[in-house]
């Protein structure tokens, strides 16, 4: 019966666009593209020089209706897209925290496209659940609790918010957000205060606790008491403490032992925020800062920061959020679920789709061996270090917080720029003018009311070369704005 | 005086894992590897075959103290994580929704990966903000809006309930939650529900209306009014709509335009989750079921369900997330910014940091056009065609819904199964046969009560002489099935 139908078959091949001869043939001409790209990235501005709109005038605003060659949509990279880019790998890219990449990493994210695999429960994908559950020992965090892999730091602190918030609403049934309230310091990244809005708590009850230079902007536990103790006897219930490891501004170290100390005395879910410096902990030299790490929930680290690794995310202990997240339709029922002698992501993550991402931090681990990790770690903070020391060696400028990982906190300073209130606008133009050359990218910030440069070290082409380039071009900048005053 | 501290640098060249000539090598090997999965991809069982825990036997679970090479961990890709696969992309999977890839996909997300650019602001990479701007037009959907990529179709639907939700918190100004009602009906995808609690819906107020298999599973306006009055009888706020193109067990549509208008004369925001559909509306054939797409706050697909790409999700009108997810701390600041000539992605979605991910669909329109892409859609259309005629070919089994995509709802017929107690059972036994064959992975789903096999005909290498085989195992499994009762 089904043979006249299949007789009936038209046999013109389909249009095939994964041919693994075109794939081949393909695929090795874009890497050619790429390592091309990496050996001239010394060349391009690092940061783009273009205007807002440049792309809308150089490119079709369609997609077309008959297929371009690849050597066509290749040309446009170079010509249209590359001149549009923040070159992030650039080695002389020292602004906000580095992206950083690697072959292993690239291979791995190869990989990981190859399968496309979309790891929603354990059947759909068993190694990808697999190879994710054995990575946290790499991580050097022995205990219970697995590790999962979400996409931003901000997606952890989200899912972690809301499994601390369902169970205290579990703990109180009125079912009212309201008198809940959280914690952090002042230098907490913006997205945690965007995250508790995300799930309803009132802005009223988000305390970023003031910091200090004098403390090196870190979150004090005898700040932090008084303020929970002061919410209390309001009548509001202490929900959630967001730690930082390393904060944005000028990586800052909040004191986790003692914190969580404070918040779990009253119950709260203490969340460390490692977005940055969670890898350099990677090296013995780094590990005391995880001091009382036992005592927290969760724990988020981003490896694209600096374990070389793409976008990431990587919160430790998340079983805490299955209940908050599980979902169980019928069309993702498998026996192997229901036997419970799996684990599925989508229950431990916002959405349910996934991809094996976890190739990437094992072809890391393994190519490059825990040693070579460390090395990384080490030289990156060397680099850093010499910064600092060509600073403080400048009378002109100083340092404004001791470095203690690989971002350099220093501005030109007041006593040469006639007053304070002429600092900021000096070092705003010294920054503007660094910046314009395309030579350099650096970026700034405020903490505790001071305009700091922020010299990040981290960029994985970055040797020391680039780092004394950068401090003669910071030197220029400030000869000729300092002559000019 | 940077001299002496210059003249001290060590000349010990660093660890550099992004070495271009090596990365040239060793990306050309994975490329080789990975063209040869995809031409062995048919010898491998597309389900995988493991026991759970498998690889934590197999794999060391600490990371390595020295590096190893790429060729002893490809052979443990190959023997270890590749058996532990469900092969997504093999030619006989027809499980779930396919996850699709391509060649221009792949190397989209290769250039993705090289420049690893983390545009959560213009200036932190201006094509990669510039470059999605200009998608909107290729998805044909002109109107004004834009659109902006999220992860998953869960993450837009969460982003797009807070913009909702804070909406009418801000019109209400009581700050209390527990009477916002939601809607959708009871085929919409978990995620919807899990959302929903997310981001402090009560369970109560969640409203999943029923349907019926004689609506083809889709939501009746009438009933969603009836529902709605009732709610506002009884003193609570309708806030949102989520109308499904294509729901996931049986892609049934919604009728976009009746919906939306019930649903927008009491002011409620409306979201059309076309996650696998969505991409069929590139062909005029299929276009109408976006009829009255105008009038709906928010639309999302997941171009990697049917258009080629890797996993993601589209979302269109997303100007309306902003006033909900914008953060603007100090270390993010920069002119252009400021001088709001420019858009900052990060204001769009959960996460600061973002990937440069629209490459992938940039490359995908303009390697295969809007012809191909076309092509692409009506020849898996074509196959499930192929597939359904089988099916009403043999008596034994039937049609549970019309087909109207590529995924095909079919069971063996009760009537041949002795009652229709037994008709589930004989059912789960053939699918189970069939899969544990490792030659076809199909899912089920229950709609309406009915257990329902699930042809989904869509991954890109499936031909269709798969789509035969299958047919024939299929086949085989039922005569060894209904010989035995
Ligand atoms: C300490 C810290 N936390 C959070 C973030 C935001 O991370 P994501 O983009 O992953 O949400 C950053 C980004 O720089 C950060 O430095
Ligand atoms: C209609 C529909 N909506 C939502 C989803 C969930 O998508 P995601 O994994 O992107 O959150 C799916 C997944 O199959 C789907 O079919």
């Amino acid at each position: 019966m089904g043979k006249n139908i299949e007789s009936n078959l038209a046999n013109t091949p389909h249009f095939n666009p994964l041919n693994p001869q075109e794939f081949r043939k393909q695929a090795h001409e874009m890497v050619d593209f790429i390592a091309d790209y990496y050996q001239n990235i010394d060349s391009y501005p690092v940061l783009s020089q273009v205007q807002p709109g440049y792309l809308r005038a150089n490119l079709p605003q369609n997609a077309p209706s008959l297929p371009e060659s690849l050597e066509t949509i290749l040309e446009d990279v170079k010509n249209q897209i590359i001149p549009g880019m923040t070159h992030w790998l650039s080695p002389n890219f020292f602004a906000f925290f580095p992206s950083t990449v690697s072959t292993a990493g690239f291979l791995g994210e190869m990989l990981c496209t190859c399968f496309n695999s979309v790891g929603f429960n354990w059947i759909a994908s068993p190694a990808a659940t697999e190879l994710e559950m054995l990575l946290p020992k790499s991580f050097m965090f022995q205990g219970t609790g697995g590790g999962v892999i979400q996409n931003t730091t901000s997606e952890a602190i989200l899912v972690t918010l809301i499994a601390a918030r369902d169970k205290a609403l579990d703990v109180d049934g009125s079912g009212n957000l309201n008198k809940f309230v959280v914690y952090a310091s002042d230098q907490t990244h913006s997205t945690f205060a965007k995250a508790c809005k995300m799930v309803g708590i009132s802005p009223r009850n988000i305390r970023l606790i003031p910091t200090t230079i004098d403390a090196g902007f870190s979150l004090s536990p005898i700040q932090l008491k008084a303020a929970v103790e002061a919410d209390m006897e309001n009548g509001l219930v202490p929900l959630y403490l967001c730690v930082t490891l390393g904060t944005t501004s000028t990586t800052a170290v909040d004191p986790i032992e003692l914190l969580a100390g404070v918040a779990k005395e009253h119950g709260m879910w203490v969340h460390v925020d490692a977005a940055y410096a969670g890898s350099a902990c990677i090296c013995p030299e780094f590990h005391h800062h995880l001091n009382g790490v036992e005592l927290v929930d969760s724990l988020s680290l981003s490896p694209h920061k600096w374990l070389l690794s793409g976008l990431d995310c990587w919160v430790k202990n998340p079983t805490a959020l299955v209940k908050a997240l599980s979902t169980n339709p019928e069309y993702l029922r498998n026996k192997q679920s229901e036997s419970d002698s799996v684990v599925d992501f989508k229950d431990w993550q916002v959405g349910t789709g996934r991809r094996f991402k976890s190739l990437r931090l094992w072809l890391i681990f393994r190519t490059y061996g825990v040693v070579n990790l460390q090395d990384h770690i080490r030289s990156d903070v060397g680099m850093a270090k010499i910064f600092e020391d060509f600073v403080r060696s400048d009378p002109r400028f100083e340092i404004v917080v001791p470095r203690e990982f690989g971002l350099v906190c220093f501005r030109l300073n007041p006593d040469e720029n006639f007053g304070s209130d002429y600092t900021e606008l000096s070092n705003q133009k010294l920054l503007d003018w660094v910046n314009s050359t395309g030579r350099v990218y650096m970026t700034h910030t405020k903490a505790g009311g001071i305009y700091v440069l922020r010299f990040a070290v981290g960029a994985t082409l970055t040797g020391d070369n680039h780092v004394v380039a950068a401090w003669k071009l910071i030197k220029e900048g400030a000869d000729a704005l300092l002559k000019t005053v």
